[in-house]
């Protein structure tokens, strides 16, 4: 198998395949307990879990240790499974719990694919809309099966930036954040994984968040990359497993190293 | 006719229907421009204007027009027409334009039909979920056709809080939302109107807001009240066209109160 960072490289379709068909057997779950009464479960970090959450990375993990029990698994609820493996899939089953509970269809299921700690293919699917954003490498990102390309912008003046809201930013991070919400057009809140799906179409120019989980991030990556789209680390760093949870996504690459000067103080 | 203020008051079916006909009229143009790449402009207020928003609101108006030459209308992007009627729509085509620019389905077209200054009808519809929460004196709120119902909640430490985003308060606003943002379980942004929809149907407890307008508020007031929530200014007085824009809506009295109490400071 040629390395992920190889020039040329291309997830193989059966990989693909896997990844469609664990969005498809994760949306029924969620459609069950949407604006239903569920109970909410406060993790250790105070975050909320749902059933939702358990029962839709459950599905998932029996699915993908079926079809390639040598591949590893790393999910937000159920924990590692032979991380090291060559391949290992990321899974976040609802990306968004707080909008999930509250009934806001902005949350997303994320779903990627590392190869040797390198995101090579990612899905962002809302069970809700209907709406599945999937790409990697050597397979352009497309949204229900239609290509998906980020837009043009090359200032911050220009530019509609989203984060999630002011609370996921600590004393550190913060000072950047409204930097950055100063210098741009519109800084809009809410969101979650939604705002980087925005971005992949065109619709949205800039997502700068902390605090973020390898599952919160992983899948983002080749989607907004394979779009044309540049999402890094606020140091301009490539965003693997083992990165600090910084986010600064851009449709325009000229934008991305405007908005990292600006979070660089 | 009634007054609006006296018990038993029921809003005519005539005036019901014609409700649901401007939200019909509305959703095709509205549908027609969302994620495609329309010209936004910016008012004197800089907040952004697109030609969706326009052309939905002279759809409605006109319809009003042939309907009920004798109403009045005041609406955001076309002004005011003979707003001294006993009957006035407040119309507001797109509450949350910039979700809309952005591609994200969380705006809404308001209705609102003023008796006397006070609202007693209103209908918060979302074009692209197909949902329609509508509610007025006499017609217990439906969303889609099917009751709509508020839940119990009586302590600010167990709420969902919603509210748009911490740039829509000012020097004076902002420290008393962060009163209740640092009280209840969770604080989220985003959602404009749709976050007061989520608390009519029971998914969200809280929504505090400030800088509203009374094309943002109006319809909102008959939708929430007649699922059995409370909405009113800060200081606890019922909203009319005439209040200062700062608006606290609960889905549970005791939690109003409690989160009127924080925000007097």
């Amino acid at each position: 198998m040629t390395a992920a960072c190889t020039p040329g490289f291309v997830v193989p379709a059966e990989f693909v395949a896997l990844a469609g068909r664990l969005a498809d057997a994760a949306r029924p779950v969620i459609r069950k307990y949407f604006r239903t009464p569920v109970t909410v479960d406060d993790k250790a970090d105070s975050s909320p879990v749902t059933i939702a959450d358990r029962e839709a990375e459950a599905t998932m993990r029996a699915i993908i240790s079926e079809t390639f029990p040598e591949h590893g698994i790393l999910g937000e609820e159920h924990g590692r499974h032979n991380t090291d493996a060559e391949w290992v899939w990321v899974l976040d089953p609802i990306d968004g719990t707080k909008a999930f509970i509250t009934g806001k269809p902005s949350f997303g299921t994320l779903i990627a694919l590392a190869h040797r700690g390198k995101p090579v293919l990612g899905v962002i699917d809302q069970a809700i809309l209907d709406e599945r954003w999937l790409g990697g490498a050597g397979h352009p990102t497309t949204l229900n099966g239609q290509p998906a390309r980020v837009r043009d912008c090359d200032a911050l003046a220009k530019a509609y930036a989203y984060t999630t809201g002011p609370e996921f930013f600590d004393a550190d991070t913060l000072p950047a954040w409204n930097r950055i919400a100063e210098r741009v057009k519109q800084p809009r809140y809410g969101c979650d994984c939604y705002a980087y799906a925005l971005l992949t179409s065109g619709f949205v120019d800039l997502v700068v968040e902390a605090g973020l989980k390898p599952y919160d991030y992983a899948a983002l990556v080749p989607v907004i990359e394979n779009a044309g789209g540049t999402v890094t680390d606020w140091l301009g760093q490539p965003l693997t497993i083992a990165s600090d949870g910084r986010v600064c996504a851009a449709g325009d690459a000229r934008l991305h190293a405007l908005a990292l000067e600006v979070l660089a103080g």
